[in-house]
């Protein structure tokens, strides 16, 4: 019954807030009036309210409600009742570690594998893999675990980017830096690019957007993925 | 009597390992004939062994001998033995897990702070701040702490990177980073582009190579300074 949207990223260079999108949320929340927004990722440290606030204004073009997870006293009640869930980008170990503190880890990824409908983006879709160990972002804090929602049998590399063969800076790359996860974990990372996101309905996992995805499995050369590829049998 | 170098990289674009800083660490090491290498952050998952190998080439050329921490049984008297000691870079996480694993945390720190020269390279200059919050590697493993050596009473951001203006990326800038950790975190960043390095003698940190360094403070715009520059006041 899950129904999810895995989307790279809530903006693409030159476009606003979730534009690119909203075609497709439309679809996932189609039965869904009022949908429960998950703050806590802050980009940038913003408040909880200006956060709600950015997502309140991309869902009045497609007619939904937005509501703050934070101004509910029990948070585990109010998504236990969402009709549907958006987790919005920041920071990654920002989100996890509310997640954790307000222990909602369980039941959030309870009510998604009954079918509410839930849409990530970024650090929300960090959170959908087995593990955030794939994340980009900086560990500015210490979460209890790295242990993530689980509705994907593989992790998440959202705002995957390509090596740049011109650049002289010796950090490492994205795809240096999966291969270093793949010493030590097992499961397969998606690369998914920008504009590029996952739908997952049911058992049935489609890469959806304009680009190719890449594909790191574990002792295997990382391959591209067509954008209509079904990734249900990758674990 | 503390005599470190906090290296923001081991390597600089079309040059050898360690190669752009032997005649200062002919200076750091001149008391010292082997030297203790922590080979723990595996760079790209290389073997403990084929990390102290590529250690020990670069140390030959200043005619130092390199032996690898992880050929000791017990590695707390090696550290404690140690004439001078250099932590490779690589992963972060990996590299404080194993320092946590080993219970080499306190022991590292007080033979440091104690006078013991040491050498850290981009994850071996992370762990000399307060944390490893601000560090750029994935989570591929779950340390047991961000916690760190304390070594200074700031943190390091290590390959330091401006934004790039021209970028169509929507992941966040290096700066953007900083500025969320300190969201949630109160002691200063120094973001050490690659080439520059602290030098810390006794209580005197000096920043040192041809670039300048970005001071992240809370509640403060960011700012450069100059190499040269004394930081001793920085907390």
């Amino acid at each position: 019954m899950k129904n999810i949207i895995i989307a790279s990223t809530s903006t693409i260079h030159g476009s606003g807030y979730l534009e690119y999108i909203l075609d497709e949320l439309t679809l996932l929340y189609k039965d869904t009036e009022e949908i429960l927004f998950v703050p806590y990722a802050r980009p940038s440290g913003i408040t909880h309210d200006a956060y709600t606030e950015i997502a309140t204004k991309a869902f009045i073009k497609i007619n939904k409600r937005i509501v703050g997870l934070h101004t509910f006293k029990n948070p585990i009640e109010a998504v236990q009742n969402a009709q549907g869930i958006f987790v919005g980008g920041g920071n990654t170990f920002v989100l996890t570690n509310m997640l954790y503190k307000n222990n909602l880890i369980n039941v959030l990824s309870q009510v998604v594998n009954k079918g509410t409908p839930y849409l990530g983006t970024s650090a929300g879709s960090n959170i959908c893999g087995l593990t955030i160990r794939t994340t980009n972002d900086m560990p500015i804090v210490y979460p209890p675990s790295f242990d993530a929602l689980k509705l994907v049998s593989f992790n998440i590399n959202p705002h995957y980017l390509d090596p740049d063969s011109k650049s002289k800076h010796m950090g490492e790359t994205r795809e240096t830096r999966i291969k270093e996860f793949h010493k030590f974990n097992t499961q397969p990372v998606v690369g998914l690019r920008e504009g590029s996101w996952l739908q997952v309905k049911n058992n049935t996992i489609t890469l959806k957007g304009n680009l190719s995805a890449r594909i790191f499995e574990v002792n295997k050369t990382p391959y591209e993925v067509e954008t209509g590829t079904k990734l249900n049998d990758l674990k």
